[in-house]
């Protein structure tokens, strides 16, 4: 790594307490690299930031998908009962049942939904599970594609494998590049260059080729549906409708994905890691490169990255300042 | 910053996904500096690890308080019954009410002590703030020394005032170099090199001066009261039992702080930073230090920092590489 990466700063009193470091890689519609800061062939996960590209082969095989469905095929959602009931359909779609998903199970992420859940005295399910909307599209792309369901978070199941060549034809990557791990839901995850994830979503901005119907569906889902995404008060959610043209994706580990239709540098696609997975760093880097990119920076936007922080009793105790410069090629 | 900093890089299929950056800083009784990683003068606050000082000019004018009481005004305890039934027997001492306290309000640490709240439909008091205990230990100093209950919090009132100096007598630095800024809890927190911290836990480890019985008290109620210090499977309290002569303490935003009396390097303090304020890194870095230090790494002590990742589904993903070497001086 050549380039200094960029900092996100939290102070207290006036001085530096914690310091995230930062990665970007920006790439127009023809998949190259213009902007940049830190490193931008940083190998790295985009986890969840996948998955617009493992939802594809469900938006190929099944176009009439209703767009909400294919919404939540894209989300980490937040577990609250529009999403549930979203997940429940799309599950229920290709005849499978709560036992066929493979996600595991953990409380929903919307503490409202989640104290609900104590207050009732009920367990979470896989459906409350972030990744159930994904799984469930999976078990019916395997059904449209005459795949077996068995099997289908395993890495060398048809669906997976056709995930991973996804990745190295959007990410502009040799196959070989793109390095499997397994994800928190355990499906394949991906790891590839910061500037292969950037292609992917310039590609969300910008579709071209034979893929471009099912990228423009996917691209059409996210942008209806911000809440399924992912729920109330979360960055997706909040971000998109106030952003005209974007598609936003988080992923764990303090990943982000943003496929911009309209800026005056025309479409563009976005990734940044913070390099310790601190998600608190993520929604101020977001605004940065999305002023830089020159996009109006309006009161609503600065609302979602606040940069005074206060205590548990509401006083002031520090700032946020954040140093994430874009280089231009 | 001239040193390498340590690094605890969490993998994901071979590959690292997020990297922290850590500091540590190692004193011995006489106030040297004879180990270190990274960058000891780094500036910053010790958060809660600065309660065993903010704990002194109580230990020093309430001499027969019970060891369970003192330990908790050195806490960052889990609002569980436990540490609420010491907390309200601390505040009554001083003939104070929750009223009184003004550390703010959040949900208990402790799971199950928070979804008991919200079972039975109520809502958080100050004296389940992990700080409630410190905060009932200082209006009882302010009684035993003449000072006003009112304002005990603001920078300029006599506790804080003596509290700062005790961090520049203890941390062997100029009072100009304790920097202030305010805590979560809406008292001052104090700023000052990560040597400077570490001396104060070496003096926690072997007392010395006019100090000598309060910082002795303390040590001991430390020690005796683990569980009161922290709370179920914090680590505080599960790592203190396993590491004889071990006074530790957590700090917000990864700051820790141990004062060992049983080194083959005689009596040392401790104090490390996470640079981005990464919390899960802790463990890695406690163990990594105690091993370094020539503690032997039992298997109970490896249980408190599992280097095997796994996902919601129980299946393993990933693991954490540790690679914090000492530099003796």
């Amino acid at each position: 790594m050549t380039e200094q990466a960029g900092q996100v700063i939290f102070t207290r009193g006036g001085q530096a307490e914690s310091i995230h470091r930062v990665h970007v890689a920006v790439v127009d519609r023809s998949g190259r690299v213009v902007a940049r800061c830190g490193d931008p062939a940083l190998v790295t996960f985009p986890r969840s930031s996948s998955k617009p590209v493992q939802a594809l082969p469900l938006a190929l095989s099944e176009p009439e998908l209703p767009g909400d469905e294919l919404a939540l095929a894209c989300a980490s959602h937040a577990g609250t009962k529009e999403h549930l009931a979203v997940a429940e359909r799309l599950l229920a779609r290709s005849g499978s049942t709560l036992g066929d998903l493979r996600c595991g199970t953990h409380p929903p992420f919307d503490p409202a939904a989640a104290a609900d859940l104590i207050r009732r005295g009920e367990a979470p399910t896989p459906l409350h599970h972030n990744c159930s909307g994904k799984h469930a599209g999976m078990l019916l792309a395997c059904l449209r594609n005459g795949w077996p369901r068995e099997g289908y978070t395993e890495p060398e199941h048809p669906l997976q494998v056709r995930i991973r060549e996804l990745h190295a034809e959007l990410g502009g990557v040799p196959l070989d590049d793109v390095r499997g791990g397994t994800d928190g839901c355990s499906v394949p995850a991906f790891a590839l260059p910061l500037h292969g994830a950037a292609r992917i979503f310039a590609r969300l901005a910008a579709p071209t080729g034979t893929l471009a119907p099912a990228l423009e569906r996917v691209f059409r889902a996210m942008t209806a549906h911000p809440f399924l995404i992912a729920g109330p008060g979360r960055l997706d959610t909040t971000l998109m409708p106030l952003v005209p043209g974007l598609a936003a994706k988080m992923g764990a580990e303090a990943f982000y994905g943003m496929a911009l239709r309209q800026t005056p540098h025309g479409p563009l696609g976005v990734a940044f890691k913070v390099q310790d997975g601190g998600e608190r760093a993520r929604p101020h880097v977001a605004l940065a490169v999305l002023a830089a990119l020159g996009g109006p920076v309006t009161e609503e936007l600065r609302a979602l990255a606040p940069r005074v922080l206060h205590n548990w009793a509401g006083r002031e105790v520090g700032t946020v300042e954040v140093e994430v410069p874009l280089k231009w090629a």
